[in-house]
């Protein structure tokens, strides 16, 4: 079942450099979420078409993923912050690497390590103040 | 005060048509919130450079705005939708012509009321069955 | 014949928010015909590789149609064209959906359906005193 | 009056490189049409906001049109042609530098040129046999 | 053996119309080396997605490559330098001609054709004074 | 003299997650040098239009350069590297972030310490046994 997949998932959303103010860990999830649930729909079905267009639409949604990491990682987290959690550049590293990862790979777990990351990144998220400023959907 | 702006306001994702069964008003409602705030930082400030920045941002926040919007529309809601919500078809225009509205003025005011459209159909997003299959971040 | 697929059609053309003046619902139908050609080139070949490129063409293809039919739906209709042709809203809904169907089929009668949609807001189009000021391809 | 612009102007449409085999001039046309519109109402207004847009949205459509010359050179037309119509590749050249000229100036003259080239093209377009196979909108 | 592919080949970059004045063959050729050395992991391959994601990233490489050729053709050169070098126009549409032909083909030898193509224009390229101010990779 | 800005630069190129097999800080570089060329063409001119276009094409090449960046990090580098060269991950994080700088700023130095680092990258690059199968223009 999807639905527990993201049952107990720190919520995460991701934004742009102009600044604006606007930032979210949802973003990255959103996408590694629809990966996710693509290459389930992949491994269920034996028709060619669609199953060339998961392999592309994954594609997407995960380059869209390390876009929106790296939005969060280079414009969101400061110097203070890489000191606080001294993990979060590898952190970082991980997560943007493991979403190349999947899109070499049908296997859903690829994408739920993904997603794991990314709740972790989440989680750290939340837990700065500038969060409280500039998040959208903090966690419930 | 920014917090203020979505303090009731329902949470709101979008998403792709293969379809991965992953959608969200959230991805709209980020965007436009991003324009907003652009708007506000356009009127704070008084530097050519980032006065520039901010009309070309938010040009482009708001054009993802209305391609979520557009997803929402045609791929998650379905003819049982237009009959339960009759007026749906025609926020959801409102909705993207109002980002259209956004992109040509510097008003917070007309972002806001964008925001209230996509609040709008965030509401009816989360009444529906499909949403609580396919929606990320259901309203607290 | 492909010739004989527009023989009758009505011209169609559509563009940009600015907004500059020019639309026209040939940008939908252009992309859109690739769109069925495609699907009848897929069904003509049997090169994977040419195959796999079919797949993916389409779905860019089809991914700008709807692009160009969210713009002449929010930025050349107005309200006053909702009223005169009350079915406007419906009509462009299954057009942008009929767009995502035609992602997911590689049979040109879907293709062909979703022109058939286009034509008709073509129709609608030519019919408007804007659109003599604004069209680029009006119907011979 | 902008009607009188392309008053007598050769109908033109263009395409992608499956080969789809659907090419037509147009493509360039509408996006160039909409630069020469951008330019004269960037001419006639003093709104600082709209002034800007224009420049941007000129810039885009400006590189459509080049994406769009550049796909009928060279997947539409052939070595057969270049020798029936030996003066085509300077034309291509004149038309695509043009464009990127009608970037980098706000006079509608500098477009009006642009679009005297797409006409040149769009005329040697319909006098080849394979443009009556594959061509969308042929002049009236 | 990949190495030895490019080992006489003149260096290669490209770039875009402000113009800011920095031009480089090595943007084409980077890009058209992604795509010969994709079309050989093709031909090592029997895993259906990898040879899938070979296809597409193959043809948004060679994309890439249409574009920066083109950039080159109708930004960096001009007509004193087609003077000087009368097959530069078909040269360019040789090359840009061959990048679509290397989307069409998983043969490698297809995608090195291009590459010599691109080599030649790189060598006109730096024969160039304006290459001198412009350019980033000269030959060693 | 922009000659001297990079005359003792280590070249320096960027690519894809196929992966392909082909990468090089070039591509990065090259974004990045256009970036700092715009800047100094910003400063010595007063055309309106020609300024505006410096600020959003300086804008699109430094996101360019943030792409090409994080290909380099998250799909070359691996964590053998990152054991052998500590600092990676933090003068990735610098560099990326100064491409972010780089778009809020007009001063070219923004620009320049943006090319040292990613000079530095590319010396490590070329310090790696990986970057001689994989690279494409090694320093001189
Ligand atoms: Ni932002
Ligand atoms: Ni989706
Ligand atoms: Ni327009
Ligand atoms: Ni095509
Ligand atoms: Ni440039
Ligand atoms: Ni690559």
């Amino acid at each position: 079942m999807f639905a527990k997949l993201f049952a107990n998932a720190t919520v995460a959303h991701a934004h742009c450099d102009l600044y604006c103010g606007v930032y979210d860990p949802a973003q990255a999830k959103i996408e590694a979420l629809s990966a996710v649930k693509t290459a389930k729909k992949y491994a269920e079905s034996d028709d060619e078409v669609f199953r060339a267009r998961c392999i592309s639409i994954k594609e997407e949604v995960l380059e869209k993923t390390k876009h929106h990491l790296m939005v969060l990682w280079a414009d969101f987290f400061a110097p203070p912050h890489f000191e606080e959690f001294p993990q979060l550049h590898e952190l970082f590293w991980k997560a943007t690497h493991q979403a190349g990862e999947a899109k070499k790979s049908m296997d859903p777990a690829v994408g739920e390590q993904l997603l794991a990351y990314i709740d972790e990144i989440a989680e750290i998220f939340w837990k700065t103040e500038k969060a409280q400023a500039m998040g959208v959907y903090p966690p419930a």
